[in-house]
């Protein structure tokens, strides 16, 4: 199988690594042997070789500095345009991991419709085209028979995506709702545990958890994005973040969180996605609810379902290798579809 | 795609069920239509009809009595033999709902060895032969390029086997540890709420539950046989009953739970499965693990990864609309791999 990388930052690195340390594993368990194709950075370079980049290589380059360190062979190419490249560069999937718009999904949304155009299978990580875009571009995929996968856009490799379009298929879902932000379940675990809302973002920034602005995730906009992944993914429903109630978390005190523990209860920003709409909320959950024992930076849905009552999944929801490993779980899956 | 149903018991009449209140549905979202070709049952009749036969008028058949009751039309055929009846319905796909048998798997063993040979499908909720045959069946099978998928063996539609082996087929798993039993999880839990072994007991047969003989749970080789199934699916090792460490629940005393409490602590039935073997065994979990907070008849499963750390997923591990979901979804899986 062979692929082109948008973005090379962690995410692409993550794939990266995976692909090269699990080479023998996954020819040997799945029969799956991946090249990388062609690389493109925003500003370090953008590369392709017909006949594959070494990896390593790839990862020395960009840690040094950028691909111009790659080494020179017969057939090496190098683009100033990414899209160019894409078009010129014959490959089976696109992996998109360039860093994400949310307003005009640029240019994202320009790389995966050259790659359909050219044939392409479509693997990304990047949330801006399958949050405002996914009707749209599943049109295109299929009169072309090919496929869109976006597991790495909502709690990384916790197969969340996977789970609720494809596992639960024969149930009608009639909620998606969890802890889909990482950051700010941080934060307010830790208030839980007695700091204030300054000290556990501060502590979230330490951690890496937070940016240094972390407006996107304490105001919910993160938990937004993929409120309406889970909209278009699942419900099949396309909206805009305008369309969805979202409150974050800086409205919170301690106090809040005091008062809902004597009453046996926790706080958790909720995201919601419903064949209705959607909705970012702070909501106090009983002990009883599973959701309440998630804490820390971990991420958790639970799918409210027609025939299986409710199905809960815990896991990561970032993280390198782990959202590589989302990457990769779509591209076994894309291979598990392939002729044999 | 055109079926063939072994047992036509709670779990076979909840596939009938569904393919009959979702067939619409199901046609729109999925493109997927069904046809039950033939039923077998263990003493209430087998029949067959090219033509399909009528979901309503199996199932009245059925409430009524046996199969002599289904209304006969031109080209319906009544056989005395399941395995013949399977050789002669050309079909797709055969849904193995027999009782299960785990020392000599049959005659579920018969069925499938009868279907694969005549190039059909197998989705099974019959534990046995995965228990017991699976690497023979699946060399079998890949013979003929054809699956064989089973999620209802394991949590019902809780899609614990598609997300171990599919969903998760980039990671490398290190051990599947869960509460695959929901007696015995229902037992524990009104236990740490005051109740007796024997007075939890009795209220879980008066529940349906458990059995009039609840050995099978209790005593664990309800969960080992799912520990198998594990091994066999997950970690490609065929093992026995008796290569299993097991020990059920009827050792843990009121004294016992209450220690656990006292120490902030959860007794729960934990049947593990790692590439070195399996046990199954009661275990003292910290509030912090997952799993100690799953309650009730519920089940649930953990997946420790290399890449992704610790994935759970909690939901149902029994019922019939349950159990019916998880045969749906692997008829889906099918469907989504046939050539359009």
């Amino acid at each position: 199988m062979r692929l082109i990388l948008i973005g090379f930052g962690n995410v692409g690195q993550g794939l990266a690594q995976i692909l090269h340390d699990k080479a023998e594993d996954l020819k040997n368990r799945h029969g799956f042997e991946a090249q990388i194709v062609g690389v493109a950075t925003g500003s370090r370079g953008i590369i392709a070789h017909h006949a594959g980049l070494a990896i390593p290589d790839l990862l020395d380059a960009i840690s040094t500095d950028n691909f111009d360190h790659y080494p020179y062979s017969d057939g090496l190419r190098r683009y100033d345009d990414a899209v160019q490249m894409i078009r010129e560069t014959q490959a089976d999937v696109l992996v998109e991991a360039s860093p994400t718009n949310l307003n005009t999904a640029q240019p994202a949304l320009a790389h995966i419709e050259a790659a359909l155009a050219t044939g392409k299978h479509i693997v990304t990580a990047n949330k801006g085209p399958i949050a405002r875009d996914l009707p749209h571009l599943r049109q295109l995929a299929q009169a072309k028979q090919l496929q869109i996968r976006f597991e790495a856009t909502v709690m990384a490799g916790t197969p969340s995506i996977a789970t609720g379009i494809e596992l639960l298929a024969g149930c009608t879902i009639k909620e998606a709702r969890g802890i889909l932000n990482g950051t700010t379940n941080y934060i307010l675990t830790q208030m839980e545990n007695g700091l204030s809302y300054q000290a556990a973002l501060q502590q979230a920034q330490e951690l890496g958890y937070a940016e240094t602005d972390p407006t996107a995730d304490v105001e919910g906009w993160d938990a937004a994005a993929k409120v309406l992944i889970l909209l278009a993914g699942v419900f099949g429903k396309q909206a805009q973040v305008s369309d969805l109630a979202v409150t974050g978390i800086t409205g919170i005190t301690q106090a809040d969180i005091e008062n809902a523990k004597q009453a046996g209860e926790r706080y958790k920003l909720i995201a919601s996605a419903t064949p209705h709409g959607g909705s970012v909320q702070p909501v106090r959950l009983p002990l009883s609810n599973p959701l309440a024992h998630v804490g820390g930076a971990t991420n958790a849905i639970t799918f409210a379902t027609d025939l299986m009552g409710d199905i809960t999944l815990i896991g990561a929801g970032a993280g390198k290798l782990e959202t590589g490993s989302a990457l990769l779980a779509d591209l076994l899956a894309i291979h598990r579809l392939r002729p044999v």
